[in-house]
């Protein structure tokens, strides 16, 4: 009988192994062929399921947008307006291990989406999925009465968005000034001027 | 008679030089030879200056750092407290051709520090010069009476900075959606929120 291949499974244990390897010893020394070792495939066993690195890192970026949206959706179940709100933005922030590899992703992601249109507008894509996501938590913190902040929403969110982008930076390069603490320290602290006086 | 090479100025044209060609094809496709050319000079020139591309990347980083630090200086000559602190924080924003470029290059030098220390501590150094006249602008706010939040000092300091930082990300990737207009207004908003009530 010939082998039966799971090829999902697969694909999904490669960009699990491309993940782990890139954040580790960085995107310039994550081959092909150190991806597949990790992922305890042969050198080729890659170029079937990723043509090039950059598919790869296209995919890892695709996995860590859909990891993310499950933490959140697990996160904010059962919750409402500002503490949803608060929950969602979390999970954007790199507070763990696991967030703060998938910085470590997302910063090359961003590099390469510079030159490349097609990964900048996947990006544009899954932000304004984010903004969609925030715009409903606020609008329902805002119904609560929660949020009475003149700033018109647009502006909230779009800096709301920014500074958790910016997390990614500052956490991954400058661990002894933005920790866990003081990036949820920021968010409260932003979050806290939205409020009713 | 030798001819005299000015050499600090051959310096700064062939750093000017990597900085358009990376702003303009990207990091990957901006060789040595493509920058030697957009300077003017031969493939070999460069070597005598910057071994290596990471050693122009890092130079470039310092030298975008010092414009911008020259620009801050102009720009809140004679200013004051919130008003200082706002025209300090417009400079680090992506506004203007100038300032994408220097985020296009702001990228790649995040990316490259990832791997590597030497990088990110000078990043670090830099970050940590911006906060220190972030926080002489805001001491100098809180004792005019034009900022009077409770939110603790350091955590301003840092959710701007981060949020700055961010800007970065989101203005060269996603420019329908984050323009100098919308991106001015986050900054704004952001400041209305610290003054007194």
């Amino acid at each position: 009988m010939p082998k039966v291949v799971d090829h999902d499974g697969r694909r999904v244990e490669l960009i699990e192994a491309a993940w782990r390897t890139i954040a580790r010893t960085g995107w310039d020394s994550a081959t092909m062929a150190a991806i597949a070792a990790e992922a305890g495939f042969s050198n080729g066993a890659l170029k079937p399921y990723f043509a090039t690195k950059d598919d790869l890192l296209a995919a890892a970026f695709d996995y860590i947008y859909v990891q993310t949206g499950r933490r959140m959706a697990a996160a904010t179940a059962g919750k409402h307006g500002l503490t949803a709100l608060r929950a969602y933005c979390r999970e954007i922030l790199p507070l763990d291990d696991t967030t703060l590899d998938e910085a470590r992703i997302v910063i090359p992601f961003w590099y390469k989406a510079l030159a490349s249109p097609h990964l900048a507008a996947r990006h544009e894509h899954a932000m304004r999925e984010w903004r969609q996501q925030l715009q409903r938590h606020l609008t329902e913190a805002r119904d609560a009465g929660e949020i009475r902040t003149p700033i018109p929403d647009e502006h909230v969110i779009g800096h709301l968005l920014t500074a958790l982008l910016g997390a990614q930076i500052t956490a991954t390069l400058m661990p002894t000034l933005e920790t866990a603490q003081t990036l949820t320290a920021q968010l409260d602290s932003f979050l806290t001027l939205l409020k009713p006086v």
